[in-house]
């Protein structure tokens, strides 16, 4: 398994040295837009957007358009709406969650409450479009306003199914189409749009990052269920707590009965009856078959990319990204 | 007084009879999109849109435009897109006010819960930009992205200033224009863009919208003081009870030297405290004056409408919603 360090090296050995100096005027962008807003905004949006993390949308992006452009001002813009919007994301869901830290950072949540995070929210949303409507591109503006409509679908769809434990898995892979996938997908078409590629590649490099996408959540919520004793000792089975029916138990009740009787919300209140539902759903087998189904989704994302006519070292750089969703499980 | 039905009337006989044809549409349009994702969100952003009331922000953009264009499929995404915006704000509101009701109708937070009033305004807002998005003006994008940003901070400010009975008039009059007025402007800016006015225009009208918006804020909040005997019983003095100091405790505070004192957080935390303080504001004579300064915007904003290269009808009907801007509270 290659470490997050080494793993960003080869990209950028694959892809080019345009990767790290855009993805830094990317930062700079982020920056400037929390800081535009007065200070309380500088404050929360900031703290929100500088915890955000790995930036794999903003990577997409970049990867997903090729060479470096003459003029890299819409491409970073592009990059920089996408992360706008997944922070925007994230600072609702911390709302919702009642989350205390994110990346042990305090949440804007907890730090000024749920009405300063609700508006954070929604100016992070705004702006992502306002930054993307400067651009000039409209096929853009639609690919993430789509995008950002389907996260909050799913979000919608998540709340439906709640304590739903009998939900299909056709159902449960298209939460997570919707939640997390179409903003992959729309990372990678903004950035074929940027970078100028035709249409059979722009439709391509989107059914990539759909791909990665679904696995990217899938083994996120095969982590929830498996625990992560090299992470931050996040509880095993929150999902679990808030009604939140994934792939595992949804394979693990057709094998165990007694697991498939069990009422989520009536029984499962606790982090240690967590923990031990957690424990049963590992000995049924599921979490080696939920990976499997995430690991084949990233073989098909890999295989659809050498159909595509790309540079070499972007292909390669992008396989790269495919394998790092999975590697950030192992 | 003209009654709502009077008003509505004259300035459907000012402006032609496409008025409530396009209004009408817009009505249609807005029960589609909330019927396209599914039944939750058609339950919820469907009561929401259903009781959002006057659609005076549609009205703006369908009179901004003149006379009916042939194909009105442009302007009619234009006024749906401008009143999701102002949907997702009030589905967001009522969850940051635990608001069980709204116009005598349930809040989505009161019938849904908080997770799912915070996710169906994300929708909302994510279909105006899908919407707009879709008729190809990059121009209404921006002018809506700009208008959903200052939303956003608006209400960061009002957070930001919450409790501080010390806030000059000028902040808090920028608040009124973030918080409501812009979006106003917006509103009329893209129904001159779609009507394709010219750029003197655009801005003009752009500038009526501000400033009957600022009046529309202005006059709200004078309500909240002062009481609305023939209204639904609102109690008097919630904006206090939350912390948000208005124009009527500012011009009161400075005449009354014993209010200017009062700590609103330590000793303003029930109902009748609010009803109190709310009587002595309004024996300062404040909300006399801040009527009247209202009403000046309004004369401002007509007499601004007389520069402008509209058509006769159009003009008397704009100057007619700017009317019952103040009629609404008089």
């Amino acid at each position: 398994m290659a470490s997050p360090d080494e793993s960003v090296r080869a990209i950028v050995l694959a892809a080019g040295l345009h990767i790290p100096v855009l993805l830094a005027r990317v930062e700079e962008r982020l920056a400037t837009l929390a800081a535009s807003h007065g200070p309380l905004l500088a404050e929360h949006a900031g703290a929100t957007i500088a915890a955000g993390g790995k930036r794999l949308r903003p990577l997409l992006v970049l990867l997903a358009a090729g060479s470096a452009p003459d003029d890299a001002s819409e491409l970073v813009a592009c990059a920089a709406s996408v992360e706008l919007v997944h922070s925007a994301t994230l600072v609702h869901d911390d709302v919702l969650d009642d989350a205390p830290l994110r990346r042990g950072v305090p949440t804007v949540w907890s730090s000024g409450g749920r009405m300063l995070a609700t508006a954070t929210g929604d100016l992070l949303f705004s702006r992502a479009f306002a930054e993307l409507a400067a651009t000039g591109r409209l096929h853009a503006v639609r690919a993430l306003s789509r995008a950002s409509s389907a996260l909050a679908e799913g979000e919608l769809l998540q709340r439906q199914d709640a304590w739903n434990a009998a939900v299909p898995v056709d159902r449960y892979l298209y939460r997570c189409e919707l939640k997390t996938a179409r903003l992959f997908e729309a990372a990678c078409e903004l950035g074929a749009l940027a970078g100028g590629a035709a249409d059979k590649e722009i439709a391509g490099l989107g059914a990539f990052g759909r791909r990665i996408g679904v696995a990217f959540q899938l083994l996120d919520d095969v982590l929830d269920v498996a625990g992560s004793p090299a992470d931050t000792g996040k509880p095993r089975g929150t999902d679990l707590l808030d009604g939140t029916v994934t792939l595992p138990l949804i394979l693990a009740r057709e094998r165990d009965t007694a697991l498939a009787a069990v009422d989520l919300r009536g029984t499962v209140t606790t982090p240690r009856q967590a923990t031990s539902i957690c424990e049963r759903i590992e000995a049924t087998g599921a979490l080696e078959d939920a990976r499997a189904q995430a690991h084949a989704m990233v073989v098909d994302a890999k295989a659809g990319l050498s159909e595509l006519a790309l540079e070499d070292g972007q292909r390669r750089a992008l396989q790269l990204v495919a394998d790092s969703v999975v590697d950030r499980y192992a």
